[in-house]
């Protein structure tokens, strides 16, 4: 095989209470990607469409990301890569880990799959380094292993892949306003209180075990932050309105995806993600805020070849 | 009925990341009790053996447990108990959690079970308050629900039972030292890294998910404490070398019970955590302390009626 196109994910990371550590990938949000092999080394970003980010392979997050696969791959030729960008840089839904992920998850399919995913993660995560400055895995894990993924530790890097409950739906709103990850991560403190330390990883247990179980009100209760949102919530208008009217419309849990702006919302069932939906872009509209809005099943199978 | 005979297991509680949260039911020591209806109302406990404890109701644990309970039921008459006691007061394996949860699973029992398990939670968390001065569930929650427990949240009292791995044996060993509950939680800090933070409820995440997946090298690599254990273990002599020689020995992780001074394993199998127990005693019969030490599989019931 010679060339492949792909969907690569959107993905919502720092799940509430599970901030660096849970993500999920989404199903019906994502960008696609054509990858070919070459028989010169090296890569080249021949198209990139959608988004307005630089070509230059050691500038473009799969360019690096690939970069990293083929230093470690016993391959001499090359790869083309072409990007149809759909998720927006800066949304806060894992757009440079589509590109990364998709990049890696192609050229190893394309070789045959020499490397685990856990490699993969490793790769694409050296794209997440060039887009943020930090090599997150907290967006890229969940866009290679589908549903749910728990980053348990970096150091080893250990992904644990989380059951996903087959009735769970993504709403998510993008706020179209900038919110730069630099200044997201500044206002962070570097120390908790050990209270609500306790706090969180009792959510985090429960958040798991939920997922586990299918019991979608565990899951709801589950989804509490008590360390980042309070935070950086203060960077996105109208997020305790979204937060107060969503679950009143019947979401199980809101919260920021990502560093923001994006705000995102579990439901049970498509219909309650839909109602959910409609109470987002009430209050985006009131205010007077362009939004882009997404209801998405929960993608178990991450990346995947399309034609 | 009007009386009945109890076992009250021995419990696990702070479960390395699981600080104040994870606890689990042992199924092979514990205390034993007799409750028994009584027309007149209030509680007397008619017997203690086995360790020297108040015999006054309002100063002991399973008394105002039962007062507790007592206060809320529709009943006029009152309950007679006698406590066994097995498990050692201050050993950090849960001896008053044993004795407050004994009372009121037993006297709900004869009452016709009007109270939920969580209701018993809550009547015996008014013994631990008595006993250590906080109203902590780590210790009680297990020894009601059985198995693992998960404290997600404590306004309001959340409890989730987490799956039981069938393979799952502990070995805890109890230094005869005395380590005084106040002074293991004055020198904790109240703040904690928001690193060490991330890294907690990256474990506990991965904990209760290889509990769920039955996936021991999971639940072996989420053993990890970065926050008390680095702390607490310097009132414990001899803890690293016997976290050392027990993981050596093929446990699965080791930690501290409770707040100590006892030190816990987990072990897939019964051989593995025999040959744990040899390793621990051989270290306190070194150093020249006497110890007690048990090993135990899972106990999945929590309390229940024997003959």
């Amino acid at each position: 095989m010679e060339e492949v196109r792909v969907f690569c994910p959107a993905t919502i990371a720092n799940i509430s209470c599970g901030f660096d550590v849970l993500g999920v990938a989404l199903d019906s949000v994502g960008d696609e990607m054509v990858v070919r092999k070459t028989k010169e080394t090296g890569i080249r970003i021949t198209k990139l469409e959608g988004q307005d980010l630089p070509l230059e392979t050691n500038k473009n997050v799969a360019g690096v990301a690939g970069l990293a696969l083929l230093e470690k791959a016993e391959y001499t030729g090359g790869f083309e890569i072409e990007i149809y960008k759909k998720i927006k840089a800066g949304s806060g839904i894992g757009s440079s880990a589509a590109s990364s992920t998709g990049a890696v998850w192609a050229m190893n399919h394309l070789l045959g799959n020499p490397f685990s995913k856990t490699e993969l993660v490793q790769f694409a995560m050296e794209g997440e380094r060039l887009a943020s400055g930090v090599a997150h895995a907290d967006n890229v894990a969940p866009a290679l292993f589908g549903a749910f993924t728990l980053v348990r530790s970096y150091t080893p890097l250990d992904i644990v892949p989380i059951k996903n409950p087959s009735e769970l739906y993504a709403t998510v709103i993008h706020p179209q306003i900038e919110v730069k990850t630099s200044d997201s991560r500044k206002i962070l403190k570097t120390t908790i209180s050990l209270e609500n330390g306790i706090k969180q990883w009792g959510n985090v247990g429960g958040l798991v075990a939920g997922l586990f179980m299918e019991d979608y009100d565990l899951i709801g209760r589950s989804l509490e932050d008590h360390i980042i949102e309070p935070i950086r919530s203060i960077l996105i208008p109208g997020f305790n309105s979204i937060k107060e009217e969503t679950i009143k419309s019947g979401a199980l849990g809101c919260g920021i995806s990502g560093s923001g702006p994006s705000i995102f919302t579990f439901s049970k069932g498509e219909e309650t993600a839909q109602k959910v939906a409609e109470a987002m872009k009430k209050i985006y509209k009131n205010i007077g805020i362009d939004f882009d809005i997404h209801v998405s099943k929960i993608n178990t199978q991450g990346i995947k070849i399309i034609n």
